[in-house]
């Protein structure tokens, strides 16, 4: 729990992150994980932070996710198992992904012949081998091929590449989230299309020794896709106001919060902080009127518009009003963009000062 | 024009500045400005890059404006006259602007008697003088006292105070930008205040030296407001599809885009690039159904939904479709939010090799 007191002395604005409550929600994940048998490979993007990957890895993740290759570079460290959950397509990608490919297991996902050609040439220039999983879209229509016949050649295309190695199936059930009514009746076609996929390669002689699956809100519904073998759920970490609305986390749950100023009171029935999508970053609320995050101190404040560094704050609802120059927390809508916002995090540990830690993969954009 | 065959080795997602159309967007505002007698105070929070700061100073700009102390550190020189809008209210905020203040003219907008004590604190402490405009809301509602008799009191506290010297009256007319057709209107209005409250500083023994005004939008109609002495405007270096939609810029005006790479065709009907709201900033169209910017190669190609490092972009509307590997470059709905992403931008003269620059006040955070 972040006390607003242990704050005071902080220029703000300024992202805090409960130490304990991290760590608290990286060990529940991983006993439910153990329980179930499903391995936890954290997604990054998240944290961005090498000490919380440590800490990760140190509860049993096998290995970590990233979304892009410049962040492997920042974050993960030789002898590491390392998921790029993202085709290796464009300039230079492919070719950072081999070099790195020297001292760790290096994997990506794929969804696409031109994908396999430019990995498989870059692994060859670099003497290197890289894993590859074939991206499988289950229902959300970001990336991955329609349908499990269409998994096949791409599977067989990597199986027969040398310099590569066909490691699995990757999918992404983003949809699931929004329907949390219909959750187990959607992850149960979710692993009804993974086992399609499955028969289909093994007809052809082909295995599939990962299915990396899962997200923060269907984390601990893993076990309802039962062909999943790995997981790699990034927001559970620390978690945020789109995990918390609609059920997946609480209030508690979340481990890091914007520190903020109120600096203006003079527009009536408002507060200004000096928090805004610069600090906070713009991500919608998941429940309309939900606000740009949730003021822990005035539960009935709502944030109600940002500009880039103001954040205002409706406060007509609320019994007492922020006063000038107070502090107050936030709570994001979605935490992952907010950290890659900051240079830098604060570390809090109870009964400790706060410290500073760099965000080693803020950014990584190329 | 940004050629996208110039850019073909780039890795991306890359953010990709003009300099000559960038040097056009300054001098066209800066004759403007000279033919109407206004000066320009450049917000410099929209590009954060020093060299582009010292084109405006050296295009006639008396100073700049930024958000935040911690940009002025970052981008001003001794000996220049800088501007923070903002409430120098927070921990450590009056006393960095007053460490500043011994070797340029640091100025600050408040609209508190607490923002005025902290400067003065700071100031007195510093043994620093800073120079101070009172905020009034003309209609926003985010900043700023609600009328011209709020201003007095703070006038005059300034007057007052040891170490301050009250510079005159700062206003952001904010709401005129949804309001095309009436925007002559509100201009007269926003006028009407000004001389309001003048009148009553007059009535005082008071006197405004500056009356800051403006931003992008109505930077072409500052002469609707002949009460203000500088304008402050920030997108117009650059542009972004929130100032193009409206019809404040054409897109020929853009001088900056981001290149992104073609990196999945698997969903029908869809590619996906590398620029998500990590690269492009989430920021909102100003047109229903405007997207999340606009792809210059497809124009009739729409970027539907945004991940931290997906770009979804629906292509059913385009003659011929963009393949995969491919590069195009997209103008984001809002060009500052995005510059502040990026670690460094591609500086693009025609006809010479890119040049990387760093974004100085990136972030800048506290």
């Amino acid at each position: 729990m972040i006390l607003i007191d242990e704050l005071a002395q902080l220029a703000t604005p300024a992202l805090v992150i409960d130490a304990a409550q991290t760590r608290a929600n990286v060990h529940r994940l991983a006993e439910y994980a153990a329980a179930h048998r499903i391995r936890i490979r954290p997604h990054t993007k998240t944290h961005k932070l090498r000490r919380v990957a440590h800490m990760q890895l140190a509860a049993g993740a096998i290995g970590i996710a990233v979304a892009k290759v410049t962040e492997a570079e920042a974050i993960s460290d030789p002898e590491q198992d390392v998921f790029v959950a993202y085709p290796p397509v464009g300039e230079g990608r492919a070719d950072r992904l081999a070099a790195l490919a020297h001292d760790r297991t290096m994997r990506a996902a794929v969804d696409s012949l031109v994908a396999i050609e430019q990995t498989a040439a870059a692994a060859k220039a670099a003497g290197a081998t890289i894993g590859l999983l074939v991206d499988l879209d289950v229902g959300l229509g970001r990336t991955g091929v329609p349908s499990p016949a269409d998994t096949l050649p791409l599977a067989q295309a990597i199986d027969r590449a040398s310099n590569l190695r066909l490691d699995g199936l990757m999918i992404y059930p983003g949809q699931v989230w929004s329907k949390p009514n219909e959750q187990a009746a959607e992850l149960k076609a979710v692993d009804d299309l993974i086992v399609e996929t499955l028969a289909l390669w093994e007809k052809h002689g082909l295995r599939a020794a990962i299915v990396s699956g899962g997200s923060t809100p269907t984390a601990y519904q893993t076990h309802l896709t039962p062909h999943v073998t790995e997981m790699r759920p990034g927001t559970y970490v620390f978690n945020d106001m789109n995990t918390v609305r609609p059920g997946f986390a609480t209030i508690e749950d979340c481990a890091a919060r914007v520190v903020a100023t109120v600096i203006s009171d003079a527009v009536p029935g408002q507060v200004v902080v000096d928090a805004g999508s610069k600090t906070l970053a713009r991500d919608a609320s998941s429940v309309p009127d939900g606000g740009f995050g949730h003021v822990v101190e005035y539960p009935q404040a709502r944030i109600k518009q940002l500009s880039e560094e103001h954040g205002q704050i409706d406060v007509r609802a609320c019994d007492r009003r922020p006063k000038l120059g107070e502090h107050v927390t936030i709570i994001p809508n979605h935490i992952c963009p907010c950290v890659n916002l900051h240079a830098a995090v604060w570390w809090l540990e109870h009964g400790q000062p706060l410290e500073r830690l760099t965000v080693d993969a803020r950014g990584c954009i190329r």
